[in-house]
This record gives C-alpha cells, structure tokens and sequence, in this order.
C-alpha cells in the first residue's frame, strides 16, 4: 500500500470540492491555478465548469500546469421517459465522451440516471427495473463510441439514497454485473469509480473490489460520512470527519494494484462551500496525507 | 394476491405513524381507541409509547378493543464499545421480549444499531465490521431467551444511509444471510421484517424475497419514497405519495404465502405529524386501499 502521510502526489482534487468559496461561485481556472500552485497534479473537473470556462481554455490551462485529470464528470443520465429523451441523453453523452478525449481524460464517469422526471420531483412512472434496463441499453450504445475512441467509461454506483432521482445503479455489485454484461472480454473499455461516500457501507464492499480486479477498477474517490448527516446530497464530510474507515478501503483497492489518484469529492454547502477555496485545498492535502 | 381495494381488514398501523397529532404528542391509549374506532385491526407500538401509557393498561386496551399486533417495535441496537454495554443492550433486549409477549405480538422487531455512539455523533470506532459481529452475537444470545418464549425475532434491514448509527444490517440478503447463520434449521425463531422504505431501491429486493420464503418473511411494512427527501429520518411519504411500487413488492411478498399485516410506518415531521391524527388515519386507510 502506498504511504500518503509524507506528500500528496496522489491527491486529485474533484473541482466540485471547491465549487463555491465563501459561498460564491468559482471559475474552474482559479480553481486549476490554485491547485497548481499547491503542488496537486490532478482534478476531476465537472462538464458546466468546463462549458463555463470554454473548453479550449481549459485544456490549454491544464497543459500550462502539466495538470492531469483523474476523470471527467460526468456522462449518464440515460432514462427517459420516450425516445426522443433516449436520443437526447445518448447525444449528450457522446458530447460528454469528445469533452473527456479534448481534456485528455483517463475515463468518463457515469452517473447513470434514475427515474425520468424523478430530479424535477415528476417521476414519469414507478419502474425502477424499465430504467435499469434503459441504463444498460444506454452504457452498451455509449461504449461503442467511446471504444472507438479509446475513452474508458466508467459506472460510479451512487449510494442508495439516489436510487430514484440520480443513480439507480447502487452498489459496486450491480455494477460489475454490467460491466460482465456489457464488456465480457473485460477490454477495460468499461469499469467502475469506486465513490467510499457511495459504497462504504456495504457489506460486500471488499469482496467486489476483488472481484473488480485493477482492469476494471478506473478510479477512486473519498470524502467522509458524518453523523449525523443532515440533508441527502450536499452533507459530505471531509476526509477524518466521519466513520468512514478510509485507509482500509484504499487498502483493498490498492491489493488489486489500484496505482491512480485519490480524488477528493465533497458537495457541502454549509461548511466547505463557505470556506475560502485555498484553506479547503490545504485541509484537502493535509487529511489526505493523515485520513486517506 | 390479496385485494386490499375495497376494505382495511390488513391494515395495521404502525403507532410512530401517529407519534404527533398537530405537532402534539399522542397518549398510546388515545391512538388505540382512534384505530379501534375506524375498524383497524392491527398496530405495531413502540417501546417508548407502551412505557408512557403502562404495560398493562396497554394490553388491557388492546384486547378491550380485540386489537392484534402486526409487530413489537423495537429490539435490537446490540454494538456498544465495552462489555458492560453489550450486556446493557442484551438485558434490555430481553426486557423487549418480555414486553412483546406479554402484548401477544407476533414478533419482536429488531433495529440492530450501528457504531456505537454514531447516533449520538460521536462514533466510539469506525469498524463496522466488529459492529456487525456484535450484531450477530447479540442476535444469537437473545435467540435463545426468545425462542423459550416462542417470541420469534424479526431483523429488520435498514437502508444503507442508517448504517452507521442506527443499523449496520442495510440489506435483505444480509439479513438473511444471518437467519442462514443463526437458525439454519429455518425453525421460525429468526425472520426479516421487510420495511420498503428500506429495501425499496435493491436490484435483489424479488430475489431476496423468495429466498426468505414464507416462514421468514415475519412483517411487512409500507410507506412512500418522497423526490425529493429532504431529511433523512423523518420524511417519509404516505403511500402513493413517492415513487415506490408498493403492489409490485406486495405482490412478491405474498407469492410466498405471506398473508400478513400490511403495517403503515411512517416518520413525517413536517408534513403528516402535523396534521390531525384522525385525518391521518383516515388517509393511511384510503391509501391502503388505492395504492398498497
């Protein structure tokens, strides 16, 4: 297992992290050059902060750096509630795959989608099973392109919470049961992003991350669950500020030779949304050398 | 499958679904009355509610009224970080079947608690592994007190986002892998209480069902996934309300012969806990009946 505790060399910063600073919005260039200047090789930046800062810039920005992704956010959301929706997110998703190749991206993460509506509150219907099935049509149209390409898509199982409205692909098992589905001859063209704030719980988390093995295991990412946690999607904790045993996690990816980024993840918009950005990206460094 | 549309002849309530009328506390007693009053059958109490209104007085109630119990809420809550604690919650598990079978229920319903001290915020470890061995040999020590007393137990998975501080069971199939554990000769001491609230969102949930098979298969609970939920406690949806297909997952439960209760269960602080107990009860049957 790798030793953390002295740099942070393996440290990715996911862009979201530092959306806001004091409570207002961020360009992703501020954010690339503040990590740039700490020393943090890589981010994972989110597709509305790419599209807000032009593409073009933002690829140049990160070469000016020499910074790497660890990933893209995010491909997915594909249910919808008729064809013309289905197209609609199959396009967007190719759009997402060029934005990922432009950007020089290890793999587009896949935030698969719940039920059509169910974000807006208007769920089109009650079928969980019709939209798993369109999440499995969706990712098996995608990987062509992608293939094609070579840009390795990636399934991030959301935490169950998200079933209906983001995510109803839940647990790493269901994920990899894709992924055999989907890509039998395990090309690494599909894999999954192992989220701990999505997956820590489950008590089958060691035994699919085996299962998952380095080819399929595309990414890694860590934040923290508090308790208590008081609102379902933008509570997260910083790494040491909650019950997740981290450093055992990484273990078991790293057993299956997982050399990539550690890439920080957290949505919290009453607490590290209202720091100043350069305190959360030392706090970033600082318990990924002493938590991660 | 049994037709619920045109009576409530299976309708238990759940007394937490009535914990509040106008925000106010509701006297165990005066919610007995309430349902004995609409024809309701059945009710599943708790602990706290029975204490407030007297063992006694509360069996003497519910038989003055012919009421059942679908169900005795709740056992369990087993990890602690000493020894002395782990014997606490044993003895008080044991104090829960006594209550149970002294108010005829049919089973004792168990929350089987997370990290200890997480529910208070200040989590003792982060090793849900060790909280779920405690959990397991708490189950088998008290297994033995209850099945003297013919009291079966009832493990009730909780979903994922309860796993750290109220139960680190999260699935069905991890139920059931302990009733495999501890009662392997499935002599009915040992079942699930399958809540859909909880369970709701697994892609194993008919899987798992059928696996459970009648003689364990001890409850079945009912309320709505709310899009969105804004807490993660106390915002449950009446059924109908949420995204839930509660005749779906009814129709698998009685596949394998359950013919049981269908027990309303609903935490609603904002909404239902507000509003009149005699309206609420009035709805939980008019639902029952359009969407159970």
């Amino acid at each position: 297992m790798r030793d953390f505790t002295t740099d942070h060399r393996w440290l990715s910063i996911n862009t979201a992290t530092v959306r806001k600073s004091r409570g207002v919005d961020v360009p992703l260039i501020d954010i690339l050059d503040a990590c740039a200047q700490r020393g943090i090789r890589a981010v994972a930046p989110w597709r509305d902060q790419v599209a807000a800062a032009g593409l073009a810039n933002v690829a140049r920005t990160l070469k000016a750096h020499g910074l790497e992704l660890s990933g893209y956010c995010r491909g997915g959301m594909f249910p919808a509630a008729d064809a013309a929706g289905l197209q609609a997110a199959l396009d967007d998703n190719r759009r997402a795959v060029d934005e990922a190749c432009a950007l020089g991206s290890p793999c587009l993460v896949l935030v698969v989608g719940g039920l059509p509506g169910a974000l807006d509150g208007k769920a089109a219907h009650k079928n969980i099973a019709l939209a798993r099935s369109q999440v499995a049509d969706g990712i098996a149209s995608l990987l062509e392109y992608a293939h094609e390409r070579s840009m390795p898509l990636s399934i991030e199982p959301l935490h169950p919470m998200y079933a209906a409205d983001r995510a109803c692909v839940n647990t790493l098992e269901q994920a990899l049961d894709l992924c055999d589905a989907l890509d039998p001859a395990r090309s690494g063209a599909l894999g999954v992003a192992v989220d701990l704030y999505h997956v820590w719980w489950d008590p089958k988390l060691q035994a699919q991350v085996q299962r998952a093995g380095q080819d399929r295991l595309h990414a890694f990412h860590v934040c923290d669950w508090l308790t208590p946690t008081t609102e379902l999607l933008t509570d997260r904790g910083m790494m040491g500020d909650g019950i997740i045993d981290i450093r055992q996690a990484r273990g078991w990816v790293e057993a299956q030779s997982f050399a990539g980024y550690s890439e920080v993840e957290i949505f919290s918009s009453t607490n590290w949304w209202q720091r100043d950005m350069g305190e959360v990206l030392d706090t970033c460094i600082a318990r990924h050398q002493s938590a991660v």
